[in-house]
């Protein structure tokens, strides 16, 4: 049944930039293209808002759909709406980022798609229509917000070692940080809690494990607290 | 001409929170709706989109329309879909921020749309549609955005006395600030290049007037200087 309007009107779209931290490297999460236009292209994950359903909700349906991806961070980001991004018609999309616990997700859920595969991010292939525009804006986005939110473990596994949290750090700001003055500030706003197993990879010494305390950063924010690294 | 589609689309608007800041208080710019739905109420400057024209440029065209404003700073600020936010049908709207120097403008300006008015933030009336959701949202981000970009000055005068700025970090923060400390920091970053000139109001002693500094503030965020207060 098509359906008729006065005014031309643009499509509505949503586009996913997901992060994921794994190997101590960012990495995002494309889809290979299997139509026209940008056939054969990598694509962030995405699709058509439909006209009933809220547009959270359809980022959220895409990202399972695409990419096998539920109950992740996902946050708007900006809308994008240049006149001739898509070459076919007006379509104006509004993008999201999502962060993924990587470690903790099944192989399976990973590889649900066909087609989805995580980049490097040092190793993103060029991307179809502007998405390496919005790539580049939730990159800044990610990067000014781990600084004043602790957003950096949605991306952790729920039980990580502070070399863990360091490297994520330093992966996703593009430098190095100095190890003392990390832990000091990160256990300075006593987030984590300590428990009571380690961690231990090849010949290193175990390794303390922590969780990050939701329920006592919500407080601490509700009494005006900042997180900041 | 109808404009025919296979799927129902969602409108396509944008909609302004224009914020000034005239004697000592924040304002913003509200436009009384002529038409159903809501006539006669409150709203924020906005319209639709046309399919051939730039999201930006259309949050331009209509604070010039509505408001006689142009040339102002103009920021995305998020984007409402809620599905049913318009009683009439699906209308997603991509709202902005803006600011407005409102000492600078003509009276004629600030007039041109018959039923424009600047509203005190404490004396805001009740809004149209979800306009008090778009309000609350982009208040947070110019709270959060005066403490770490100067973006401040574009609510000022060209040229202010610190009393002024400092009344404007307190209006907009809703906080009362120490004098001394404010003037300290606000002068470290030697931003604020002082004039010729002073300004006096009734009985007070005449105060140094200063003009910011941009071309030395974009040097210097270039160099990696965070601005912050």
């Amino acid at each position: 049944m098509p359906h008729t309007y006065k005014y031309p009107r643009p499509a509505l779209t949503v586009d996913c930039v997901v992060f994921g931290f794994d190997e101590g490297a960012l990495k995002i999460l494309l889809i290979k293209r299997g139509l026209a236009p940008f056939k054969g292209r990598w694509a962030l994950p995405g699709g058509f808002v439909r006209v009933d359903e809220e547009i959270d909700q359809a980022a959220r349906r895409e990202l399972e759909e695409e990419a096998g991806l539920r109950g992740v961070f996902l946050e708007q980001l900006y809308t994008f709406g240049a006149v001739r991004r898509d070459p076919r018609e007006r379509v104006v999309s509004v993008a999201y980022y999502a962060l993924v616990r990587q470690a903790d997700m099944s192989p399976a859920a990973a590889t649900d798609a066909d087609e989805a595969e995580w980049f490097e991010l040092t190793k993103v292939p060029s991307l179809a229509f502007d998405h390496a525009q919005i790539l580049e804006r939730a990159l800044k986005r990610l990067r000014a917000k781990l600084r004043y939110e602790p957003i950096g473990f949605e991306l952790l596994p729920a039980k990580f070692t502070l070399s863990q949290l360091q490297h994520l750090y330093e992966a996703v700001l593009g430098v190095g940080l100095d190890k003392r003055n990390f832990r000091k500030k990160i256990l300075s706003f006593k987030l984590l809690t300590p428990l009571d197993e380690t961690f231990s990879a090849g010949r290193q010494r175990p390794a303390q494990l922590f969780r990050f305390d939701t329920a006592r950063y919500e407080r601490l924010k509700n009494q005006g607290f900042h997180f900041e690294v």
